[in-house]
């Protein structure tokens, strides 16, 4: 398809990012091209609009930023066999080798070549975006864009969760980011007889409650340790899912366990974190789960059926919502904290 | 404790039982007394009193009938060290040996030296019953005497419902019996984004229903595979829950999952039956997993908490209360099919 | 590459089969050529070559047999990037679609769009074959081809086997066949410590011995399930691998298996059977687990390194090697058992 | 049983220990007295004998000292129903409450109650000692009392490298002290095709071989990452046992393990140690597994199996045997590290 778009373009090695208009791509063999319907701004679309370390080292100029989508299949490149134009699809963002050790057994999330979507290639915060077809999700015509577009951050979620096997479980969620919002989500939505929340930012534990906690409390005015172990009749919790990478909760997330009891750690800490391995791992025989990306398409699957049962509400954490031309408030507000998702819309 | 106490006794080697006077059990080492609140029949007990195969095999006569139960301990043998007077408890009815294979490796629940409490002991239709220490489960206060009693059934459904790790999955349930009708329930509170029930008796469907069934049909009336692969995308659901025993239920309810999944067996065919190995087995790769009992005390927990945190609500199912004298009428009605589980009350 | 090979034939819809020339293949994309070192008999080339049913329903005519091999890559399609020329390989036999539930989670080898080498395509009884980038697998220098063309089904016998988890087992194997005396081997790596096997021909009887067997019968003229019982203190074993079809391997290997085991059906018995689930699976809470190709490349790694690392000698099984123009005896000697496996050589 | 006993008693709180006459106990209810045939020395005996900060916390004196032991039964307390005189017996060391959540749910070995043989009560280097009936297990008639002895410890490592479902796996064991080469032995017998090994001590190093290990490696004068990853294809281990609790093998040990493998922490490290979540844990998809005590009693019929079935031959490890007067000379050896298991008999 030939023709202009507005694209949100990283074009500098610095803070920020354009609204631009760049050429329509067209999709090589094995990609499809499709017309976004809604975007979903991610903690890493922060991070390359703010340039960290990280994305300094990752990403190269100029980008088109943005991974989490939904839209309509319009031109398909050669050799496409599952994707058919008008299909409305999402996009998983690992685009694995498909060759590797990890490829073939199963773990293609954590594919040895892996390169992301928005990262390594061009994004989705445009009018039009390619994806490769091993990425192409297909939504039941039921689900919102809105939702449709979060089902890949609401995939970490799901990971994290089912690391737990919280069905009949008491389990503490620390961070409610909008991944951890959306987790606590999930949690409910899985059986969990009780979920309680850390979370330092009053607007999001208020959104939290709304997903279904049962029990939020604010780490830096109250003691967390000591009221788990309160509402877990002096046990401590089964399972601590970690979404905040914030190196107090990751301490007290691990003694919060019970012995026999898991963690998981989807929250990435910045820098190395001392643990007492002795008396709250190996004497509680706790296992610590480490949990990056989504099962591919596993994670998937059981996203789409909850949004398609509606088995899970996910407008609490739909905060905010923006043209694409917009985007810097949604940056700023990501930054500050006071919002669960935004939703860009092109 | 001295006196006398009403209780259900199976008295004759034949159909029926009778409402006696009976001393009151002293509790002996590592046993305690309980003052009976609730108890509720179950489909063993229609055996005993109707003195089928399986009861001439199993009971001993005279001994007062039924398992499922709740109440206050009012008195402690000797060695008691994990109950005290005043509890409020129920009963789990398998009573393991401790020292066998299965003892030993945390599978207490197919001991192989088992006794069953109400089978191969005097039971808890009575206003007083003796349970071993080993079986007392603490119920939480806020647990109605009814549900309490209802528990051990509970825990039938939910070890059936977990063999299927049914979260976000598409299932079937064939046979709405009152551990069906749990199962139903469970399964909602599990996280299974689609429930089908497949039960012939209407009264049971309604119920099935209001427990959280998404589609009900009728398997004597209606086609219940083409239904099924109908309402799974074409392919067979995730998981088959069996707890009819009846053999068409068996050979559709096994052709209606999906290559892959999984189907667990609770309901107890009379009779050997045939099965497609080849095509309904090992071609789809599908797991067929026998259940019993319920496993000491996983269960337990789970079915505690779900009725402490609200997670189940098990009225749906508790369809006729009567006080122990009318016993015979819950027997009736067992027999007949229009209930769900029916509560007694000394 | 143009010219001629010789190549193993079927032409005809009924027994038998042809050494022909024919036109030496070209790879298309995302295909290998490959000059043939090694293949072996499957009994599915046998079921082929007599022309069975099953053969009926699913070859198309003509078409060149055989599936298992190894060989040297001397040919690239059109975008193959994880193979190059000159790769020593082995190949996967299921050739799966990628797109399908069963493909996109982890479970590519009951693809619901299925095709297997030698079965739906052009095989590899030949001096050449065609192979499928997807399904090639890179073997270790250090591997002899015929060691390496018998990974396929070693890959069964490595996947029946993992599903009992056998590490410090007491185990049985009904069948010893060409795989069941492969997994004989397995589950000896593996760390069984009581490898039982029942096969009522007396030369496999021997061979197994050699693989690894502690205690080998004869069903026909001894008591297996007596036998069982009395070699596993009373009480069955942990677990059944079921490699012959037989009706009453399936009946009483199940009947083997002590309450709390398991038991996987890699064997495809020709008509539905009488099982008595009531005693046999739910009573003892047993898993039947039904057991079909190999897991897409778990038990390739597994099957590799077993190899490489010299844990598993495969030359007790491996009884015959004819030159491809001789493979009428070697089907003539598959038909009547005094075998193990045999390979045939271009 | 009346009369006098030789013991080793710990009377002091310093270091040291003595041999003493005292009175041979007697078996209360639920007891059994046992002629002690063999004891072996473990670390935490050390640390008695040493009076380190741990012992100081846990042991009352005086206590006879030691835990691990084989010997035969000659008298019995009231109530005991699984033993009898003249049992040739070992014991568990874990005396668990059984009334706990841990207890009640299959995980007595991480008893919140626990009390330990040896340290919270009086132990076995002594001619006879008392054993809780629970802690009781058979032996098979033809282990040698010294292997017998050993088991306990044996159960450790079994533990340790079943959380690695090695079968097949290219691992890394840490620490190749008494239970460490242990760990070889079992990591060979479970099929485990590569064991690198990693420990100081060149004596040790060298029965690790004798157990099993494929490559052995000095981390002080050898660079382990690099080892391990030029040994196992660029990739890293899929599972690394630590057995040291050396802080650099514990941080070396996880930057060892593979995307998607994991690690089993025995060894008890002193202080916190810093982890590198983000690097080594969350973007490798690792988990990292606490392993305390033994899993009552799946691991001791693993052992029991094994050392029944010459599975394993524990003789390498045991490099030295003493009379219990001698016990000063383990103490000394075990303190320098010349040395695997260090049997000691009455």
């Amino acid at each position: 398809m030939e023709g202009k778009m507005k694209a949100i373009v990283k074009n500098n090695a610095g803070p920020g990012a354009e609204l631009m208009d760049v050429d329509i791509p067209t999709p090589g063999p094995g990609q499809v091209l499709i017309k976004v319907k809604s975007t979903s701004i991610c903690g890493s679309d922060l991070h390359i609009y703010k340039w960290n370390n990280w994305a300094e080292k990752n990403v190269k100029l100029p980008q088109i930023m943005g991974h989490e989508v939904a839209g309509k299949v319009i031109a398909l490149g050669e050799n496409v066999k599952s994707v058919k134009e008008g299909d409305f699809v999402s996009a998983e963002t690992h685009i694995p080798c498909g060759h590797c050790y990890q490829c073939k057994t199963g773990n293609r999330h954590i594919c040895e070549n892996m390169k992301i979507l928005g990262v390594h290639t061009d994004g989705v915060f445009a009018e039009y975006a390619i994806l490769e077809e091993v990425d192409v999700w297909h939504n039941d015509p039921s689900i919102p864009a809105e939702s449709a577009s979060i089902q890949e951050p609401l995939g970490n979620a799901i990971d994290t969760i089912r690391a737990g096997d919280v069905t009949g479980k008491e389990i503490l969620i620390t961070g409610a980011g909008p991944v951890g919002l959306l987790a606590v989500g999930v949690a409910r939505a899985f059986g969990a007889t009780k979920i309680i929340v850390s979370e330092p930012n009053e607007y999001r534990r208020k959104i939290a409650k709304k997903m279904g906690a049962d029990l939020t409390l604010d780490p830096i005015n109250e003691d967390l340790l000591s009221l788990v172990i309160k509402n877990t009749d002096g046990r401590g919790v089964d399972f601590t899912a970690e979404m905040s990478g914030n190196k107090n909760a990751i301490q007290q997330g691990l003694k919060s366990v019970r012995p026999g009891g898991s963690m998981a750690l989807l929250g990435l800490p910045d820098d190395p974190i001392s643990i007492d391995l002795t008396q709250d791992l190996i004497f509680k025989a706790v296992n610590l789960i480490g949990i990056t990306g989504r099962e591919m398409f596993k994670t998937w699957y059981i996203a789409g059926r909850l949004l398609k049962e509606n088995r899970l509400n996910l407008s609490p954490v739909i905060t905010h919502t923006f043209p694409l031309a917009d985007f810097e408030k949604g940056m700023k507000l990501m930054e500050e904290g006071n919002c669960g998702k935004i939703i860009l819309k092109p």
